[in-house]
């Protein structure tokens, strides 16, 4: 089966938005088999947007749009697909009862104009939306098949796995499936040129490394192209064992893992809490661990000392090491994990503290120098670090390199 | 004059690059007041890559190609162009001397197929690479333009700022400028509704709602076509001033402004010191208040509280007031802020209580549910929220809310 992807949205051609809601539906259709010959992004236009379905469906069989299902007159992608197949619009009180308890629930009043999310083409499947107000839906008509989906890429990816993951799979004639390593501590150069003869055999399966959004990390996919997963697992396994010899060290998880996932899981496997110190990272790092589902196991308590004052106050970091060696150094960043670990009860304890910038370097401390301290078993130790990038940066970067820490530690035991 | 923009590449309908080469041409292309239609994403195929050349400049008079420029047997948007345009391609000594010499200052061997980059469609103005190997072009032929440029972002820019700025700016017709206003606590319906008739008049300057990647917050953007941008103003600001008086109390900035920003400032200007005491959020608004360069100013410290035991010990919640009622309270929101305040000696505290999800919700108190306590002047307020998404969006949310909550307060004296 072939596939395109139309994005509706002025403000994707005026280039405020960019368009990863394509790229999310492209690796997941590529995933089923379903191969994607061309995105197209148009506005909010009637005339334009009819003309895309057209022209898209007189080259494909499938169409998936996203965005234009919202309450405004602008959000035209239904009201486009139904002129397009010939169909009336007409309301679904499922729907519009679904939208109501939306707004009873989350306390607001909703506005006449939501109606309009209720309002669907005659005979088309609709896809409740589990974070956000508008539906989707699914028309199947004259042997075509159009699925839209909002924009938002958090509402959009959601209602995709819920439910039109399964759908697809019907059409699924062989798959392509992947192992993603995920590996902290280690560059995407450095990387490549240990596996530069695995990367180089670009055949079935492929190994690629991959962007991602998440500074200190990197990645690479293994894709294997088979009848059903396990024959594309018998492929790929053989290529991730040559991988971990390599870069064993390095890989913390593999697919949907997180670091801070994966320090939370090695926190509960080994009956330990956690208590955090932050200063350059500012409660991002705290922050890392709540996002995982269930840290309240294994966290309870962390604090950010931003000022000198308070790290003495709030940790016990002594006024003589402070005034001795700075508040940016590996002795008040031992103190600091020392003084967590006391007042929170905790079994271990991790640290922050750096110049963030773009102001406060100097030629001795520049921007970026940063001390992670780690407190565990009575026993402390900093390392120091030399991170670059912007402020945003330079502090995502500590957090991966605190969180990779812990794990460390934790792997040796 | 009208624009469309063709990315080519198999990565990208694989999703595994993701087009952010279209939104940065489409900014530049609306700051010449150059419209852009449609965006187009194809394979490196030649039957599929003449197409998309022959229905673009249907629509339209300038076409932008990015990516297929390089060395490889794949690469062939400049072959596409040439049989689109019906034009010979030729080998430009220049561009073989300039890339030979590339090879030379990076010590290292040019292959045989890099001679591919330096052949061109005969009489197409050649573009330097200043970042990279491959040369861009500019074709004009049969009244219309097409301008190829590289795949790699670093490059395209490069060539886009050197060579492609000031050949556009013969075709603009003036300019495309902006004002764009950021708003907080208020959902994207309710706030379209207090504006629709604003809305409605989408002439000149245009308004219109914008996607946000920043939870909790909406954005109305006015645009406006003229010669220059005192013009522009001169249209907009009277547009600006209406949504004032009917939005202006949900409005907390303009244009690069964030909401961590604005209360930032509003802190320094105030000569406030904040403290922040943290259960639901876990790290994330201290986070975004440190995101803020110069933060450090009015930002002293803040705790994590996520167990009971914390709450009590670090900010002296009394164990009576959790029994009595819970966790996620205005007591216990309002009892954690006072606390904080105490303990840094800060003189404006805020706090976060709340259930994230996914487990842990009841009947009487369902996952979202969320109390934001504010301790100003001795004293103490709290606000009941009812936030929904998956556990990263409602942390986000409150997040927003607090940040709000603070500036309301600090705008208010």
């Amino acid at each position: 089966m072939n596939a395109e992807i139309i994005a509706v949205g002025t403000e994707l051609l005026l280039g405020d938005t960019i368009n990863t809601n394509a790229a999310f539906l492209s690796q997941e259709l590529a995933s089923l088999g379903i191969n994607v010959y061309r995105h197209t992004v148009v506005g909010d236009n009637m005339t334009r947007l009819k003309s895309a379905y057209s022209e898209a469906f007189a080259r494909c069989d499938l169409v998936i749009t996203t965005g234009g299902l919202g309450p405004t007159a602008d959000d035209i992608t239904k009201e486009a697909a139904a002129a397009y197949f010939g169909l009336d619009m007409e309301l679904d009180d499922n729907s519009l009862a679904n939208i109501a308890a939306f707004f009873a629930r989350i306390g607001q009043k909703m506005t006449e104009n939501n109606r309009k999310q209720a309002i669907f083409p005659t005979g088309a499947k609709i896809l409740d939306n589990f974070a956000g107000t508008a539906p989707g839906c699914i028309i199947e008509a004259n042997g075509k098949i159009c699925i839209l989906l909002p924009g938002p890429p958090g509402e959009m990816k959601a209602m995709y796995s819920h439910h039109i993951s399964d759908f697809l799979a019907q059409f699924s004639t062989g798959i392509l499936f992947s192992r993603t390593l995920h590996m902290v501590g280690i560059g995407e150069s450095a990387m490549e040129q240990r596996v530069a003869d695995i990367l180089a055999e670009q055949s079935n399966p492929t190994v690629a490394p991959y962007a991602t959004g998440r500074p200190g990390e990197t990645i690479l996919r293994i894709s294997a192209k088979a009848a059903d997963q396990a024959a594309a697992r018998a492929l790929i396994d053989p290529v991730a064992n040559l991988l971990y010899q390599r870069l064993g060290d390095y890989i913390y998880g593999e697919d949907d893992a997180t670091l801070a996932g994966t320090v939370v899981e090695l926190l509960k496997q080994r009956g330990l809490t956690l208590a955090i110190a932050e200063s350059i990272t500012g409660g991002q790092l705290a922050g890392a661990i709540v996002d995982v589902p269930g840290a309240s196991a294994v966290f309870n308590e962390g604090v950010v000392t931003y000022s000198n004052e308070a790290k003495t106050r709030s940790l016990g970091v002594l006024p003589d090491t402070l005034r001795k060696y700075g508040a940016v150094s590996p002795q008040v960043a031992e103190e600091m994990a020392a003084g967590a670990a006391k007042t929170a009860g905790a079994n271990i304890a991790i640290s922050t503290t750096g110049i963030a910038g773009p102001d406060g370097g100097t030629a001795q401390k520049p921007v970026g120098l940063t001390y992670i301290g780690l407190w565990f078993n009575g026993r402390c130790q900093a390392k120091e670090l030399r991170l670059f990038g912007n402020r945003q940066r330079i502090r995502q970067r500590a957090v991966s390199h605190a969180l990779d820490m812990i794990r460390k530690e934790l792997s040796n035991i």
